[in-house]
């Protein structure tokens, strides 16, 4: 956490300039292939429900012969976040890779669109871009398959500290964590923005991803972390805890910030300032789960980059997932600024 | 029309077995690239409101590059016309050309995961899959952009006499006749069809589609035509009237079977045995109109080639069209036979 740190360059502690970004997001750059199906199609590929999991291409490829129908959209849980929050009108950059081939064109052209500047160059050799398979099942939740492709080629040399600095606010992608060569990456963006002053915050992404990765992450939490995210499965991962209780004091205790959603349970939001506990946002109907945390994320972080109270931060959150739920995809289909001019958020 | 026809082969004028496919569709191959704009934009590209425009592949690259974020949905409307009758329930093929590219595989895929048969091979060359590119404005109406791609390089070859005979109705799509191959194989499957004594469908696609092809529309439906669809722009520009009324008396006297389209106004189906007006179905919000024709057309071949009334078959086509158009993209989200049961229509 900022509040511990010691830095090399201890003139650049406190940012000097007003941060050209309000939030830079480093992750991974996928298109989602998400499509419909049942309780027995996810049992019949191992596939757990509500989680993700890495696979390889010939296993992205058998599920996709066997689903149904499927709609193809940007996605990428940190780029997700950044999308979202150019739509509510902050400023933000996306650092991620991509590969010379149809999908990572989608992913540039879509992200790019919504105003997020984006300049990773595309890799040339024949790796493709990630893709996610999203299975949504009958009560909107999601289930994806992800084949990481070119995308954990992202090294630390595709972080410039230049960017980094420019950003309020470096938020990173525990995925990330799932391949070393983007570990690194992640690590020498967290050094610039501390360097220089700036927060950084981290999503934790996925319980199974918190399992594969948990003293790196509460390590990362303790010396890096302003802001951390998580959901009830991930921070009571994290702890190793069934009690969602037990999981809020520890991280009470271990992060300076911390935003924990509970899907229709509403957020809870902890901070040396107390305890901010916000309702979801009522949904018509729950159409697809895709993309909820990321935009609320989003929310929270175009909120806390305005000065806002976390309760107002975690309220702008909400609201933004409960538009991401109501469709399919886990892009803003709707302006999310009007939308929240409207329900007088901002 | 069937009841003047006189075939080459008598003993094939009436169909001697139950046909294996309900609707075998010959149509373009496209995948749908799907974004928001305003009016301003359209007229920045001299996009027509509503209709679709054929143009190169550097325009569709200008107009995606200006556009705004995007999804990617197996398109193309005889196509989404069998989409929604395998969502139904009925039983579909789809014969169309594709690239060997991603666009062609997604769009192979979807077809094909909905349960439409579709074997027509994909091409080799350089030239790529179809894609539309369509501008939805607040208003929910689309203004397609369509860069045909190899789409019209189907040809007669890649009729199969065979499976053009072993479906009830052969539904075909105006389009077509914008590329002289493909307009030859659209004949070839209508010859077939009518010597085997099967029932013909033609959509007439579009209000400037009809400009470019009145008199060979005008001949076809005379001459080869069963059942006919049209909106209430295309049928005004084939007999070149404003007046809706004075288009469905020619169309009346024209087409055995017409099926006319009017948006929230409902439709209107003409047919030797009198006039059946069925009000449109109600939605909660129009979010994209693209595909509501199609999936009309879907609605009432399927109640068609289940022998319903002309009033029930049109309630179908209204309930069809009504999913399609709550939701962004021309393939139902639903599972239509569900709705339709739920509804009380089948």
């Amino acid at each position: 956490m900022m509040s511990s740190n010691t830095t090399e360059t201890p003139n650049m502690a406190q940012p000097t300039a007003q941060p050209r970004f309000d939030v830079l997001a480093i992750g991974n750059a996928i298109v989602d292939i998400i499509g419909r199906c049942d309780d027995a199609f996810l049992a019949r590929f191992d596939a757990p429900k509500g989680h993700m999991l890495l696979v390889e291409e010939p296993t992205i490829l058998e599920i996709y012969n066997a689903m149904g129908p499927a709609v193809e959209i940007s996605g990428g849980s940190a780029a997700n976040t950044v999308a979202g929050l150019a739509s509510l009108g902050g400023s933000a950059a996306f650092i991620g890779k991509v590969a010379k081939d149809t999908f990572g064109e989608i992913f540039a052209h879509d992200i790019r669109a919504i105003g997020v500047a984006f300049d990773t160059p595309a890799a040339d050799g024949p790796t493709p871009t990630a893709r996610s398979l999203i299975l949504v099942t009958p009560d909107g939740q999601r289930t994806m398959n992800t084949f990481l492709g070119v995308s954990p080629e992202l090294d630390s040399g595709a972080i410039g500290k230049e960017t980094v600095q420019a950003a309020g606010i470096t938020y990173l992608e525990g995925y990330l964590f799932d391949r070393d060569a983007a570990k690194a990456a992640f690590e020498a963006a967290a050094g610039f923005a501390r360097d220089a002053g700036r927060k950084v915050a981290l999503t934790l992404s996925d319980g199974f991803c918190v399992d594969r990765h948990r003293d790196a992450f509460l390590g990362l939490i303790k010396k890096d972390i302003d802001i951390l995210f998580a959901n009830e499965d991930e921070i009571c991962s994290l702890y190793q805890t069934s009690s969602f209780d037990n999981a809020a004091k520890c991280i009470a205790q271990d992060a300076e910030l911390a935003v924990l959603t509970r899907s229709e349970k509403g957020s809870v939001v902890l901070s040396g300032s107390g305890r901010s506990t916000v309702e979801a946002y009522p949904v018509a109907e729950v159409v697809d789960t895709t993309g909820a945390g990321d935009l609320f994320a989003a929310g929270f972080l175009f909120g806390y980059s305005r000065g806002f109270d976390n309760a107002r931060s975690a309220r702008l959150g909400a609201l933004a997932a409960a538009e991401i739920i109501s469709h399919v995809g886990a892009r803003p289909e709707a302006d999310l600024k009007k939308l929240a001019i409207d329900k007088g958020l901002i």
